[in-house]
């Protein structure tokens, strides 16, 4: 199999997706972001108050969600018919697992989408706490499954 | 310490950064995408030709970085003054590092814009290599290092 | 009936979209820009002229309806097949009164488009003319009515 | 006086700031948003709970004023080192009051910002709750002091 | 025949494409840029190494083919579903061809979008090479063809 | 000399200006468009008139110089202090002239600025003018001048 987006002349291309066919196309990304204990306490608390860290992550999330053309450079404008975003605290493991589901009824997948939505809502997490905790780290940023398109569903396998 | 960006109405606010100085400030952070082997190849494949998935990556990362307060929402618009990308390939690991420098002369730091560019990076890589690898995962994006401005040097001790 | 927009976790989504129908969507919109009497001549004058304030404040709204969704995080990307702009003078009440159409052929309705061209127009007039009134008050931003879509048509009944 | 913004030929130009000092500007605006008994009611409710019509409004408007050189033609790009937003609920004219405030150490003041960023607020408003009240007015949008520049200071006369 | 874009009041209007039948359309454009002989050398010299300043100007090409209607005021947003741009060495004459060819399936043409294209891929390699050469010169911007739509097919009678 | 804006692993970069000293920075750049003789009196009879092609060129352009850091990838964010655009007619040879000048006060040149802001006023008289004339071309985009930063004066030597 052969890398797309390469052209002749061995440069990028936006793909052509002008002859894929629209159907109902769904993706479903996540990370994690692992902090310190006292920062994560800080977000749950300001949350049961009112300040809430992660309701300008999911903003920023789905506002980054339809930008993603603007950043991916060969990825394709496309209408996102849905997006949303879901926060689930492990306080075990100190992290907090973002996870995106984005759909579209288009040419092309919203792979990108969903995994742009999770990436701009988590480094968001990290700028709003980076006064007090600048070690988070973000990781497992992952497809999930996606459906929909000519090549049909996938599970990502290492997610058990 | 409590978490900056929250008002008295306990919503999020830009912080005010009026009255810090300027001075010079830099700040490195990296993350890695892990791929199949054969992904890998591809990619070094192409480089060693014309074809460069890491030109377009490098392309989209500063240009990511620019638009940082663009999708980071309480992060203030600054000049940045420099920007530069490093790949470096583990492939033993079969992953990429990737590595970003930013600078300013300015009244804030340029946390997000080094996190924000190598996160451009990364998801450019898994954009441009999705169609032979739906299962790279970007992991360990952190902030390796900082300086300027009054909290001073940082250097990440999860890094050894 | 119930507060769209909200998930599950209590946090905005983007409402889904995708299982409703393509059809054509109107949205007629307007706001009122009330100033000093020498304003609005002044204005008036450079329109008689060359200079023209409500050029600009054309361009403005017509590319401001484009990025509605880049400012309103909740709406989705669409293609507007048409935007207009029209500017009434009220000579005898120092104001302008600035209405938009905005027309669609998608699966949402183009109110918040329309309401952004109004809303973006007026801010330009004021822009273009707080050096000689800071005074002036935009109000009563408003949709006028709306056609298409599942709901059907609407006419404000607070115009009368 | 005369009309600034407008060049020889008759049509816009950015007025050139680069011989005005860098000073420290600050503007305040604010708008409201008129709407039924129900709707304050609903977005009150949610407030309580944890869905928060408010919170991504203020996002909005926060994002928004950043963006505000990409939306009004002639403003210069600035960067802006503060911007809040608030709000306060007027029960018995059942209508929300947004005020922003925005700050800047630059060459130019930071009252379109100011507008820009209540404008945003209230037509995120307007969208959030546009299913169950499409008849939400948005009023008395101005700019209700300003400081800073060689102006100097600015109150509106016609604020009581 | 009059021009498009003109409404009632004698000002600028987005052209109503609502009614025009969603067809595959195409457009190519070109442009030359002309530079010192050494200018090209060092391009040449550096392609063939790895330093690649039209992996550069691709990239850009194909981001600002995308951004057309954030550039161009009357623009429809579309959705692009293809765009490629090459590159032609006039060794000769010290000079690149740089040539676009756009393509969607939608209710208008991708002229601008080609144009734009070829525009932004030449102004790039303007910058990264301006420290050397600052008399470049591009010219010949122009559409070489389209097809699709209402209007047919179109080859411009000036290339030969 | 060297190409800039390549690093050691021969990608693109932005290159550092931190060490730049801020100084009053100006750039003047121009293009010609040339039309059909009916094409040059269309657009010369609106402005007559009301209808103002070249209005929305002015505004196309300077909100363009504007987003050149969104454009050209190693572009520099800067702070553009003034940016205006003139169009000369040239009726023996049907062609308008644009010509654009910007001003900073920073740490790099406004030479790509100059040179955006009449490539998009160009594009914009083609899009407006293109049902009438699509073979329009744009020719001798180029930098006249520019001064001020440790380059010192530069005036363009293919200009007589």
């Amino acid at each position: 199999m052969e890398l797309t987006h390469i052209n002749d002349q061995g440069r990028a291309k936006m793909v052509d997706v002008g002859n894929k066919e629209n159907s109902l196309r769904e993706a479903v990304a996540r990370c994690y972001i692992h902090m310190k204990k006292e920062t994560l306490e800080k977000i749950l608390d300001r949350n049961i108050k009112k300040g809430d860290v992660l309701s300008v992550a999911q903003v920023a999330g789905i506002m980054a969600c339809k930008k993603t053309p603007d950043i991916i450079p060969m990825c394709h404008s496309i209408m996102i018919s849905a997006c949303d975003i879901n926060f689930q605290i492990h306080k075990d493991e100190n992290m907090i697992e973002i996870k995106s589901i984005v759909r579209t009824n288009g040419q092309t997948g919203v792979e990108m989408e969903a995994l742009m939505a999770v990436s701009a809502a988590a480094l968001t997490v990290y700028d709003m706490c980076k006064a007090i905790d600048r070690e988070m780290i973000i990781s497992q940023t992952m497809l999930v499954k996606k459906s929909g398109g000519k090549s049909g569903n996938f599970e990502n396998s290492q997610i058990k």
